[in-house]
Protein backbone atom coordinates (compact mmCIF):
# COMPACT_ATOMS: atom_id res chain seq x y z
CA UNK A 1 0.00 0.00 0.00
CA UNK A 2 1.39 3.57 -1.01
CA UNK A 3 0.09 6.31 1.42
CA UNK A 4 -0.28 9.53 -0.16
CA UNK A 5 -1.66 11.94 2.23
CA UNK A 6 -1.19 11.89 6.05
CA UNK A 7 -2.79 14.16 8.38
CA UNK A 8 -2.45 13.98 12.67
CA UNK A 9 -6.05 14.60 13.87
CA UNK A 10 -7.38 13.95 16.72
CA UNK A 11 -3.91 12.72 18.27
CA UNK A 12 -4.53 9.73 15.72
CA UNK A 13 -2.91 9.82 12.20
CA UNK A 14 -4.80 9.30 9.30
CA UNK A 15 -3.45 7.94 6.16
CA UNK A 16 -4.84 8.39 2.35
CA UNK A 17 -3.74 4.81 0.49
CA UNK A 18 -3.63 3.04 -2.78
CA UNK A 19 -3.07 -0.40 -3.45
CA UNK A 20 -3.36 -2.46 -6.48
CA UNK A 21 -6.07 -5.21 -5.65
CA UNK A 22 -5.81 -8.68 -6.79
CA UNK A 23 -9.64 -9.02 -6.39
CA UNK A 24 -11.09 -5.93 -8.53
CA UNK A 25 -7.66 -5.53 -10.76
CA UNK A 26 -7.80 -1.97 -10.73
CA UNK A 27 -6.36 0.24 -7.95
CA UNK A 28 -8.02 1.15 -5.03
CA UNK A 29 -8.26 4.04 -2.63
CA UNK A 30 -8.82 4.50 1.36
CA UNK A 31 -8.46 6.03 4.17
CA UNK A 32 -7.44 4.25 7.20
CA UNK A 33 -7.21 5.92 11.06
CA UNK A 34 -5.41 4.98 13.61
CA UNK A 35 -5.42 6.09 17.18
CA UNK A 36 -2.98 7.64 19.28
CA UNK A 37 -0.59 4.86 20.87
CA UNK A 38 0.64 1.09 20.01
CA UNK A 39 -2.23 -0.89 19.79
CA UNK A 40 -3.17 -3.81 18.80
CA UNK A 41 -6.92 -1.69 18.46
CA UNK A 42 -9.69 -3.21 16.83
CA UNK A 43 -11.13 -2.62 13.62
CA UNK A 44 -14.36 -0.09 12.15
CA UNK A 45 -14.83 -1.08 8.79
CA UNK A 46 -16.83 1.86 6.93
CA UNK A 47 -18.83 1.24 3.44
CA UNK A 48 -20.17 4.42 1.99
CA UNK A 49 -22.66 5.58 -0.09
CA UNK A 50 -23.47 6.40 -4.07
CA UNK A 51 -21.46 8.61 -5.19
CA UNK A 52 -19.01 9.09 -2.59
CA UNK A 53 -14.82 8.38 -2.52
CA UNK A 54 -13.37 7.29 0.43
CA UNK A 55 -13.01 11.53 1.31
CA UNK A 56 -16.91 12.41 1.92
CA UNK A 57 -16.61 10.29 5.18
CA UNK A 58 -13.25 11.04 6.40
CA UNK A 59 -13.81 14.95 5.42
CA UNK A 60 -17.40 15.10 6.84
CA UNK A 61 -18.63 12.50 9.63
CA UNK A 62 -16.58 13.71 12.15
CA UNK A 63 -15.73 9.91 13.18
CA UNK A 64 -12.37 9.90 14.62
CA UNK A 65 -12.78 12.06 18.09
CA UNK A 66 -14.81 9.20 18.81
CA UNK A 67 -12.70 6.58 17.57
CA UNK A 68 -9.66 8.18 19.25
CA UNK A 69 -11.21 8.30 22.10
CA UNK A 70 -12.40 4.40 22.25
CA UNK A 71 -9.05 3.50 20.82
CA UNK A 72 -10.53 2.00 17.42
CA UNK A 73 -9.03 2.02 13.76
CA UNK A 74 -11.24 3.16 11.13
CA UNK A 75 -10.93 2.06 8.03
CA UNK A 76 -12.96 3.43 4.68
CA UNK A 77 -12.81 2.02 0.70
CA UNK A 78 -13.87 3.33 -1.73
CA UNK A 79 -17.48 2.48 -3.34
CA UNK A 80 -15.95 0.88 -6.23
CA UNK A 81 -13.46 -0.24 -8.81
CA UNK A 82 -12.57 2.83 -10.93
CA UNK A 83 -10.49 4.50 -13.80
CA UNK A 84 -10.51 3.74 -17.90
CA UNK A 85 -11.28 0.63 -19.19
CA UNK A 86 -13.87 -0.39 -15.54
CA UNK A 87 -17.27 -0.15 -16.58
CA UNK A 88 -19.32 2.67 -15.72
CA UNK A 89 -22.72 4.39 -16.02
CA UNK A 90 -23.69 7.82 -16.80
CA UNK A 91 -26.29 7.31 -14.12
CA UNK A 92 -25.06 7.82 -10.38
CA UNK A 93 -26.35 5.29 -9.07
CA UNK A 94 -24.72 2.15 -11.49
CA UNK A 95 -21.05 1.80 -12.31
CA UNK A 96 -18.26 3.84 -10.78
CA UNK A 97 -19.17 4.63 -7.00
CA UNK A 98 -21.97 2.54 -6.81
CA UNK A 99 -20.38 -0.62 -6.61
CA UNK A 100 -23.59 -2.10 -3.76
CA UNK A 101 -20.79 -4.22 -2.38
CA UNK A 102 -21.95 -7.46 -4.49
CA UNK A 103 -19.50 -9.49 -7.12
CA UNK A 104 -21.18 -8.69 -10.48
CA UNK A 105 -21.63 -11.95 -12.90
CA UNK A 106 -23.24 -9.63 -15.71
CA UNK A 107 -21.29 -7.69 -18.27
CA UNK A 108 -19.70 -5.74 -18.79
CA UNK A 109 -19.25 -5.29 -14.50
CA UNK A 110 -18.04 -9.07 -14.17
CA UNK A 111 -14.15 -8.48 -14.28
CA UNK A 112 -14.02 -5.40 -12.14
CA UNK A 113 -17.12 -4.99 -9.68
CA UNK A 114 -16.34 -7.61 -6.82
CA UNK A 115 -17.26 -5.46 -4.08
CA UNK A 116 -18.17 -7.83 -1.74
CA UNK A 117 -15.35 -9.92 -1.93
CA UNK A 118 -12.72 -7.22 -2.46
CA UNK A 119 -13.79 -6.31 1.78
CA UNK A 120 -14.33 -9.54 2.63
CA UNK A 121 -11.26 -11.31 0.94
CA UNK A 122 -8.33 -8.51 0.53
CA UNK A 123 -9.23 -5.61 2.88
CA UNK A 124 -9.58 -6.95 6.16
CA UNK A 125 -5.99 -9.05 5.13
CA UNK A 126 -4.40 -5.82 4.47
CA UNK A 127 -5.22 -3.93 6.82
CA UNK A 128 -4.67 -6.71 9.56
CA UNK A 129 -1.18 -7.07 7.76
CA UNK A 130 -0.45 -3.06 7.70
CA UNK A 131 -1.31 -1.99 10.97
CA UNK A 132 -1.80 -2.82 14.10
CA UNK A 133 -5.17 -4.49 14.76
CA UNK A 134 -6.03 -6.71 17.16
CA UNK A 135 -8.54 -9.33 15.14
CA UNK A 136 -11.69 -7.94 16.26
CA UNK A 137 -13.15 -5.98 13.56
CA UNK A 138 -16.78 -4.60 13.07
CA UNK A 139 -18.61 -2.92 10.31
CA UNK A 140 -20.81 0.17 9.46
CA UNK A 141 -21.81 2.62 6.56
CA UNK A 142 -24.38 4.62 5.04
CA UNK A 143 -27.31 4.10 2.69
CA UNK A 144 -25.80 2.02 -0.06
CA UNK A 145 -22.73 1.27 2.52
CA UNK A 146 -25.40 0.51 5.11
CA UNK A 147 -26.84 -2.45 3.32
CA UNK A 148 -23.26 -3.47 2.15
CA UNK A 149 -22.56 -3.47 6.31
CA UNK A 150 -25.53 -5.39 6.65
CA UNK A 151 -25.50 -7.77 4.16
CA UNK A 152 -21.66 -8.60 4.79
CA UNK A 153 -21.96 -8.72 8.47
CA UNK A 154 -25.10 -11.34 7.82
CA UNK A 155 -22.69 -13.67 5.39
CA UNK A 156 -19.76 -13.51 6.94
CA UNK A 157 -20.64 -13.60 10.43
CA UNK A 158 -17.17 -14.85 11.45
CA UNK A 159 -15.78 -11.33 10.37
CA UNK A 160 -16.94 -9.40 12.15
CA UNK A 161 -18.11 -8.49 16.15
CA UNK A 162 -20.63 -5.94 15.75
CA UNK A 163 -23.25 -3.96 12.83
CA UNK A 164 -24.64 -1.03 12.43
CA UNK A 165 -26.14 1.31 9.43
CA UNK A 166 -26.90 4.85 8.92
CA UNK A 167 -29.88 4.94 6.53
CA UNK A 168 -29.40 1.74 4.95
CA UNK A 169 -31.05 0.40 2.22
CA UNK A 170 -32.90 -2.07 3.84
CA UNK A 171 -34.18 -4.64 0.73
CA UNK A 172 -32.60 -3.41 -2.16
CA UNK A 173 -34.70 -6.37 -3.93
CA UNK A 174 -38.05 -4.37 -2.77
CA UNK A 175 -36.38 -0.81 -4.35
CA UNK A 176 -35.52 1.26 -6.98
CA UNK A 177 -31.56 1.66 -6.52
CA UNK A 178 -31.50 -1.86 -5.38
CA UNK A 179 -33.73 -3.38 -8.36
CA UNK A 180 -31.61 -1.26 -11.14
CA UNK A 181 -28.15 -2.13 -9.98
CA UNK A 182 -29.23 -6.33 -9.07
CA UNK A 183 -30.40 -6.03 -12.63
CA UNK A 184 -27.25 -4.72 -14.17
CA UNK A 185 -24.90 -6.64 -11.62
CA UNK A 186 -26.43 -10.07 -11.14
CA UNK A 187 -29.16 -10.21 -13.92
CA UNK A 188 -32.53 -11.29 -13.87
CA UNK A 189 -33.01 -14.36 -11.18
CA UNK A 190 -34.48 -12.70 -8.44
CA UNK A 191 -33.26 -16.00 -6.34
CA UNK A 192 -29.58 -14.70 -6.73
CA UNK A 193 -30.84 -11.22 -5.41
CA UNK A 194 -32.03 -12.34 -1.93
CA UNK A 195 -28.29 -13.14 -0.59
CA UNK A 196 -27.62 -9.66 -1.07
CA UNK A 197 -30.69 -8.35 0.36
CA UNK A 198 -30.13 -7.42 4.56
CA UNK A 199 -34.12 -7.45 5.28
CA UNK A 200 -34.26 -11.38 3.05
CA UNK A 201 -31.37 -12.72 5.30
CA UNK A 202 -32.28 -11.08 8.40
CA UNK A 203 -35.57 -13.27 7.65
CA UNK A 204 -34.03 -16.31 7.05
CA UNK A 205 -31.91 -16.38 10.24
CA UNK A 206 -28.28 -15.68 8.71
CA UNK A 207 -26.14 -14.93 11.07
CA UNK A 208 -28.77 -15.89 13.59
CA UNK A 209 -26.54 -15.61 17.25
CA UNK A 210 -23.84 -13.34 16.03
CA UNK A 211 -25.49 -10.30 16.69
CA UNK A 212 -26.43 -9.41 19.71
CA UNK A 213 -27.93 -5.86 18.29
CA UNK A 214 -27.96 -4.31 15.30
CA UNK A 215 -28.09 -0.90 15.50
CA UNK A 216 -29.51 1.72 12.36
CA UNK A 217 -29.87 4.87 12.64
CA UNK A 218 -32.39 6.51 10.65
CA UNK A 219 -33.82 10.11 9.87
CA UNK A 220 -37.51 11.02 9.29
CA UNK A 221 -37.17 13.85 7.07
CA UNK A 222 -34.56 11.75 4.57
CA UNK A 223 -36.15 11.66 1.65
CA UNK A 224 -35.13 8.50 0.42
CA UNK A 225 -36.87 7.10 3.17
CA UNK A 226 -40.14 5.73 1.53
CA UNK A 227 -39.23 4.70 -1.85
CA UNK A 228 -35.55 3.67 -1.41
CA UNK A 229 -34.64 2.83 2.02
CA UNK A 230 -37.61 0.80 4.05
CA UNK A 231 -36.15 0.79 7.24
CA UNK A 232 -39.50 -1.54 8.46
CA UNK A 233 -38.57 -4.37 6.58
CA UNK A 234 -35.79 -4.57 8.95
CA UNK A 235 -37.41 -4.08 12.16
CA UNK A 236 -40.47 -6.41 10.41
CA UNK A 237 -37.65 -9.49 9.54
CA UNK A 238 -35.99 -9.02 12.89
CA UNK A 239 -39.20 -9.40 14.46
CA UNK A 240 -39.79 -12.65 12.59
CA UNK A 241 -36.32 -14.13 12.99
CA UNK A 242 -35.90 -13.31 16.54
CA UNK A 243 -33.01 -11.28 16.26
CA UNK A 244 -32.88 -7.87 18.40
CA UNK A 245 -32.10 -5.05 15.97
CA UNK A 246 -32.83 -1.56 17.53
CA UNK A 247 -34.01 1.38 14.96
CA UNK A 248 -33.95 4.63 15.88
CA UNK A 249 -36.09 7.56 14.09
CA UNK A 250 -34.04 10.32 14.35
CA UNK A 251 -36.76 13.42 14.38
CA UNK A 252 -35.72 16.19 11.58
CA UNK A 253 -32.69 14.22 10.17
CA UNK A 254 -31.82 14.54 6.33
CA UNK A 255 -29.80 11.99 4.21
CA UNK A 256 -26.52 14.29 4.59
CA UNK A 257 -23.27 14.13 6.38
CA UNK A 258 -25.01 16.14 8.65
CA UNK A 259 -26.93 13.40 9.69
CA UNK A 260 -24.12 10.82 10.55
CA UNK A 261 -21.68 13.23 12.11
CA UNK A 262 -24.86 13.48 14.67
CA UNK A 263 -24.89 9.75 15.82
CA UNK A 264 -21.23 8.37 14.66
CA UNK A 265 -20.03 8.99 18.11
CA UNK A 266 -22.88 6.25 19.29
CA UNK A 267 -22.04 4.43 16.43
CA UNK A 268 -18.34 4.10 17.69
CA UNK A 269 -19.30 3.63 21.04
CA UNK A 270 -21.71 0.77 19.99
CA UNK A 271 -18.85 -1.42 18.02
CA UNK A 272 -16.34 -0.24 21.03
CA UNK A 273 -18.12 -2.08 23.15
CA UNK A 274 -18.41 -4.86 21.65
CA UNK A 275 -14.72 -5.02 19.94
CA UNK A 276 -13.26 -5.12 23.87
CA UNK A 277 -11.38 -8.36 24.79
CA UNK B 1 -32.48 36.35 3.57
CA UNK B 2 -33.53 33.38 1.46
CA UNK B 3 -32.75 29.95 2.84
CA UNK B 4 -30.85 27.32 0.42
CA UNK B 5 -30.78 24.27 2.32
CA UNK B 6 -31.54 23.29 5.86
CA UNK B 7 -30.05 20.56 7.94
CA UNK B 8 -30.57 19.19 11.09
CA UNK B 9 -27.36 18.62 12.84
CA UNK B 10 -26.41 17.63 16.23
CA UNK B 11 -30.25 18.53 17.46
CA UNK B 12 -29.77 22.13 16.11
CA UNK B 13 -31.09 23.87 12.72
CA UNK B 14 -28.43 24.39 10.26
CA UNK B 15 -28.94 27.03 7.43
CA UNK B 16 -27.40 28.18 3.97
CA UNK B 17 -28.25 31.27 3.25
CA UNK B 18 -28.11 33.89 0.37
CA UNK B 19 -28.68 37.81 0.77
CA UNK B 20 -27.84 40.68 -1.46
CA UNK B 21 -25.20 42.97 0.48
CA UNK B 22 -25.36 46.21 0.33
CA UNK B 23 -21.91 46.12 1.42
CA UNK B 24 -20.25 44.44 -1.38
CA UNK B 25 -23.28 45.30 -3.73
CA UNK B 26 -23.45 41.53 -4.43
CA UNK B 27 -25.22 38.30 -3.08
CA UNK B 28 -23.33 37.17 -0.06
CA UNK B 29 -23.65 33.21 0.83
CA UNK B 30 -23.41 32.06 4.62
CA UNK B 31 -24.42 28.90 6.93
CA UNK B 32 -26.07 29.63 10.18
CA UNK B 33 -26.02 27.09 12.90
CA UNK B 34 -28.64 27.49 15.82
CA UNK B 35 -28.45 25.24 18.76
CA UNK B 36 -31.42 23.51 20.29
CA UNK B 37 -33.62 25.38 22.22
CA UNK B 38 -35.39 28.65 21.74
CA UNK B 39 -32.59 30.79 22.64
CA UNK B 40 -31.42 34.06 23.35
CA UNK B 41 -28.11 32.33 21.84
CA UNK B 42 -24.58 34.09 22.00
CA UNK B 43 -22.55 34.39 18.34
CA UNK B 44 -19.61 33.01 17.43
CA UNK B 45 -18.64 34.28 13.69
CA UNK B 46 -16.02 31.95 11.95
CA UNK B 47 -14.09 33.56 9.22
CA UNK B 48 -12.75 30.67 6.61
CA UNK B 49 -9.71 30.94 4.56
CA UNK B 50 -8.11 31.18 1.22
CA UNK B 51 -10.29 29.09 -1.18
CA UNK B 52 -12.88 28.94 1.23
CA UNK B 53 -16.78 29.17 0.76
CA UNK B 54 -18.92 28.87 3.52
CA UNK B 55 -19.12 25.11 2.57
CA UNK B 56 -15.61 24.00 3.63
CA UNK B 57 -15.68 25.06 7.52
CA UNK B 58 -19.71 23.87 7.93
CA UNK B 59 -19.04 20.38 6.29
CA UNK B 60 -15.25 19.40 7.75
CA UNK B 61 -14.77 21.50 10.91
CA UNK B 62 -17.11 19.37 13.05
CA UNK B 63 -18.06 22.53 15.04
CA UNK B 64 -21.62 22.00 15.69
CA UNK B 65 -21.06 18.88 18.47
CA UNK B 66 -19.63 21.62 20.50
CA UNK B 67 -21.85 24.35 19.05
CA UNK B 68 -24.85 22.81 20.89
CA UNK B 69 -23.56 21.40 23.68
CA UNK B 70 -22.23 25.38 24.43
CA UNK B 71 -25.59 26.33 23.21
CA UNK B 72 -23.86 28.79 20.71
CA UNK B 73 -25.36 30.17 17.01
CA UNK B 74 -22.22 30.02 14.85
CA UNK B 75 -22.35 32.14 11.50
CA UNK B 76 -19.87 31.30 8.72
CA UNK B 77 -20.07 33.51 5.68
CA UNK B 78 -18.03 33.03 2.35
CA UNK B 79 -14.75 34.67 1.98
CA UNK B 80 -15.11 37.14 -0.60
CA UNK B 81 -17.80 38.53 -2.80
CA UNK B 82 -18.31 37.00 -6.23
CA UNK B 83 -19.81 36.93 -9.53
CA UNK B 84 -19.60 37.93 -12.95
CA UNK B 85 -18.41 41.79 -13.14
CA UNK B 86 -16.50 40.93 -9.76
CA UNK B 87 -12.66 41.35 -9.46
CA UNK B 88 -10.96 38.15 -10.35
CA UNK B 89 -7.39 37.05 -10.25
CA UNK B 90 -6.57 33.22 -11.73
CA UNK B 91 -4.25 33.07 -8.43
CA UNK B 92 -6.15 31.25 -5.40
CA UNK B 93 -4.94 33.88 -3.03
CA UNK B 94 -5.94 37.16 -4.94
CA UNK B 95 -9.88 38.03 -5.65
CA UNK B 96 -12.48 35.74 -4.90
CA UNK B 97 -12.68 33.01 -2.18
CA UNK B 98 -9.18 35.48 -0.42
CA UNK B 99 -11.02 38.72 0.68
CA UNK B 100 -8.91 39.28 3.35
CA UNK B 101 -11.13 40.85 5.63
CA UNK B 102 -10.04 44.38 4.23
CA UNK B 103 -12.41 47.61 2.55
CA UNK B 104 -9.95 47.00 -1.10
CA UNK B 105 -9.45 50.83 -2.02
CA UNK B 106 -7.70 49.73 -5.28
CA UNK B 107 -8.83 49.34 -8.94
CA UNK B 108 -10.24 46.88 -9.87
CA UNK B 109 -11.21 46.07 -6.25
CA UNK B 110 -12.61 48.84 -4.73
CA UNK B 111 -15.99 48.17 -5.74
CA UNK B 112 -16.95 44.83 -4.04
CA UNK B 113 -14.29 43.65 -2.21
CA UNK B 114 -15.52 45.09 1.47
CA UNK B 115 -15.04 42.41 3.46
CA UNK B 116 -13.91 44.28 6.46
CA UNK B 117 -17.42 46.14 6.47
CA UNK B 118 -19.57 43.30 5.23
CA UNK B 119 -18.69 41.52 8.38
CA UNK B 120 -19.01 44.20 11.36
CA UNK B 121 -21.64 46.74 9.42
CA UNK B 122 -23.72 44.08 7.68
CA UNK B 123 -23.45 40.63 9.13
CA UNK B 124 -23.30 40.89 12.28
CA UNK B 125 -26.86 43.27 12.42
CA UNK B 126 -28.02 40.74 9.80
CA UNK B 127 -27.82 38.18 12.16
CA UNK B 128 -29.02 39.88 15.21
CA UNK B 129 -32.14 40.68 13.32
CA UNK B 130 -32.73 37.19 12.13
CA UNK B 131 -31.81 34.83 14.36
CA UNK B 132 -32.49 34.45 18.68
CA UNK B 133 -29.27 36.54 19.90
CA UNK B 134 -28.52 37.55 23.15
CA UNK B 135 -26.15 40.16 21.76
CA UNK B 136 -22.92 38.60 22.62
CA UNK B 137 -20.53 37.87 19.86
CA UNK B 138 -16.79 36.39 19.56
CA UNK B 139 -15.12 35.35 16.57
CA UNK B 140 -12.80 32.83 15.13
CA UNK B 141 -11.12 32.10 12.17
CA UNK B 142 -8.40 29.90 9.99
CA UNK B 143 -5.45 31.22 8.22
CA UNK B 144 -6.72 34.79 6.09
CA UNK B 145 -9.46 33.94 8.39
CA UNK B 146 -7.98 33.55 11.65
CA UNK B 147 -6.09 36.91 10.43
CA UNK B 148 -9.89 38.45 9.84
CA UNK B 149 -10.54 37.49 13.15
CA UNK B 150 -7.96 38.48 14.99
CA UNK B 151 -8.15 42.17 13.09
CA UNK B 152 -11.41 43.17 13.46
CA UNK B 153 -11.38 41.93 17.02
CA UNK B 154 -8.93 44.18 17.37
CA UNK B 155 -10.05 47.04 15.71
CA UNK B 156 -13.74 46.57 16.63
CA UNK B 157 -13.30 45.68 20.38
CA UNK B 158 -16.98 46.71 21.15
CA UNK B 159 -17.86 43.69 18.99
CA UNK B 160 -16.44 40.91 20.36
CA UNK B 161 -16.67 39.19 23.70
CA UNK B 162 -13.10 37.43 22.61
CA UNK B 163 -11.17 36.31 19.49
CA UNK B 164 -9.42 32.80 18.98
CA UNK B 165 -7.48 31.82 15.59
CA UNK B 166 -6.14 28.72 13.61
CA UNK B 167 -2.92 28.85 12.07
CA UNK B 168 -3.43 32.88 11.80
CA UNK B 169 -1.56 34.80 8.93
CA UNK B 170 -0.18 36.78 12.04
CA UNK B 171 1.30 39.48 10.33
CA UNK B 172 0.03 40.31 6.72
CA UNK B 173 2.90 43.16 5.91
CA UNK B 174 5.40 40.17 6.47
CA UNK B 175 4.41 37.74 4.24
CA UNK B 176 4.06 36.77 0.80
CA UNK B 177 0.11 36.15 1.45
CA UNK B 178 -0.10 39.14 3.04
CA UNK B 179 2.29 41.68 0.70
CA UNK B 180 0.51 40.25 -2.04
CA UNK B 181 -3.26 40.75 -1.30
CA UNK B 182 -2.12 44.18 0.98
CA UNK B 183 -0.43 45.52 -2.67
CA UNK B 184 -3.74 44.72 -4.47
CA UNK B 185 -6.99 45.67 -2.04
CA UNK B 186 -4.94 48.61 -0.53
CA UNK B 187 -2.05 50.51 -3.05
CA UNK B 188 1.39 50.82 -1.76
CA UNK B 189 1.31 52.58 1.29
CA UNK B 190 2.80 50.05 3.76
CA UNK B 191 1.36 52.71 6.83
CA UNK B 192 -2.02 51.20 5.63
CA UNK B 193 -1.13 47.82 5.47
CA UNK B 194 -0.49 48.14 9.01
CA UNK B 195 -4.00 48.63 10.42
CA UNK B 196 -4.56 45.12 9.33
CA UNK B 197 -1.90 43.34 10.87
CA UNK B 198 -2.80 41.33 13.55
CA UNK B 199 0.77 41.42 14.98
CA UNK B 200 1.09 45.40 14.58
CA UNK B 201 -1.54 46.57 16.34
CA UNK B 202 -1.44 44.16 19.07
CA UNK B 203 2.01 45.73 19.76
CA UNK B 204 0.23 49.05 19.22
CA UNK B 205 -1.80 48.30 22.16
CA UNK B 206 -5.17 48.15 20.08
CA UNK B 207 -8.24 46.55 21.91
CA UNK B 208 -6.29 47.03 25.29
CA UNK B 209 -7.78 45.84 28.09
CA UNK B 210 -10.32 43.99 25.99
CA UNK B 211 -10.09 40.47 25.74
CA UNK B 212 -8.60 38.48 29.39
CA UNK B 213 -7.07 35.92 27.04
CA UNK B 214 -6.59 35.43 22.87
CA UNK B 215 -6.03 31.73 22.26
CA UNK B 216 -4.16 30.65 18.80
CA UNK B 217 -3.80 26.71 17.99
CA UNK B 218 -1.23 26.21 15.26
CA UNK B 219 0.41 23.40 14.19
CA UNK B 220 4.32 22.46 14.02
CA UNK B 221 3.83 20.51 10.60
CA UNK B 222 1.91 23.15 9.13
CA UNK B 223 3.38 23.62 5.78
CA UNK B 224 2.96 27.62 5.77
CA UNK B 225 4.63 27.96 9.13
CA UNK B 226 7.49 29.93 8.71
CA UNK B 227 6.98 31.54 5.64
CA UNK B 228 3.27 32.99 5.43
CA UNK B 229 2.06 32.32 9.11
CA UNK B 230 4.86 33.52 11.80
CA UNK B 231 3.13 33.02 14.71
CA UNK B 232 6.24 33.71 17.02
CA UNK B 233 5.20 37.80 15.41
CA UNK B 234 1.86 37.48 17.39
CA UNK B 235 3.50 36.05 21.09
CA UNK B 236 6.36 39.26 19.85
CA UNK B 237 3.88 41.57 20.15
CA UNK B 238 1.37 40.63 22.58
CA UNK B 239 4.51 40.36 24.88
CA UNK B 240 5.70 43.99 24.38
CA UNK B 241 2.10 44.78 24.68
CA UNK B 242 0.96 43.40 27.78
CA UNK B 243 -1.77 41.61 26.37
CA UNK B 244 -2.39 37.81 27.50
CA UNK B 245 -1.98 35.34 24.33
CA UNK B 246 -2.12 31.16 24.44
CA UNK B 247 -0.23 30.13 21.59
CA UNK B 248 -0.32 26.21 21.43
CA UNK B 249 1.99 24.74 19.13
CA UNK B 250 0.26 21.40 18.39
CA UNK B 251 2.81 18.58 17.73
CA UNK B 252 2.19 16.51 14.20
CA UNK B 253 -0.94 18.95 12.78
CA UNK B 254 -1.10 20.41 9.81
CA UNK B 255 -2.85 23.73 7.78
CA UNK B 256 -5.81 21.28 6.90
CA UNK B 257 -9.29 21.14 8.26
CA UNK B 258 -7.94 17.92 10.40
CA UNK B 259 -6.33 20.29 12.59
CA UNK B 260 -9.55 22.20 13.05
CA UNK B 261 -11.64 19.70 13.72
CA UNK B 262 -9.22 18.60 16.58
CA UNK B 263 -9.70 21.75 18.33
CA UNK B 264 -12.77 23.33 17.24
CA UNK B 265 -14.07 22.12 20.46
CA UNK B 266 -11.45 23.87 22.79
CA UNK B 267 -12.41 27.09 21.07
CA UNK B 268 -16.29 26.78 21.37
CA UNK B 269 -15.74 26.49 25.04
CA UNK B 270 -13.08 29.18 25.24
CA UNK B 271 -15.87 31.43 23.85
CA UNK B 272 -18.95 30.46 25.75
CA UNK B 273 -17.01 31.03 28.66
CA UNK B 274 -16.52 34.52 27.25
CA UNK B 275 -19.80 34.57 26.04
CA UNK B 276 -21.93 34.11 28.94
CA UNK B 277 -24.17 36.69 30.84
Amino acid sequence: METTKTHIVHGGTLRYLKHDSAVTGTPMTLSVFTPPGDGPFPVLIWLSGLTCTEDNFTTKAGAYRAAAAHRVIVVAPDTSPRGEGVGDDPAYDLGQGAGFYVDATQAPWAPHFRMESYVVDELVGLIDRAFPTSGARSISGHSMGGHGALTLALKHPALFRSVSAFAPIASPTRCPWGEKAFTAYLGGDRREWDKHDAARLIEAGAAAGRYDDILVDQGDADAFLSEQLKPELLTAAAETAGQKLTLRMQPGYDHSYFFMASFIGDHVAFHAERLKG
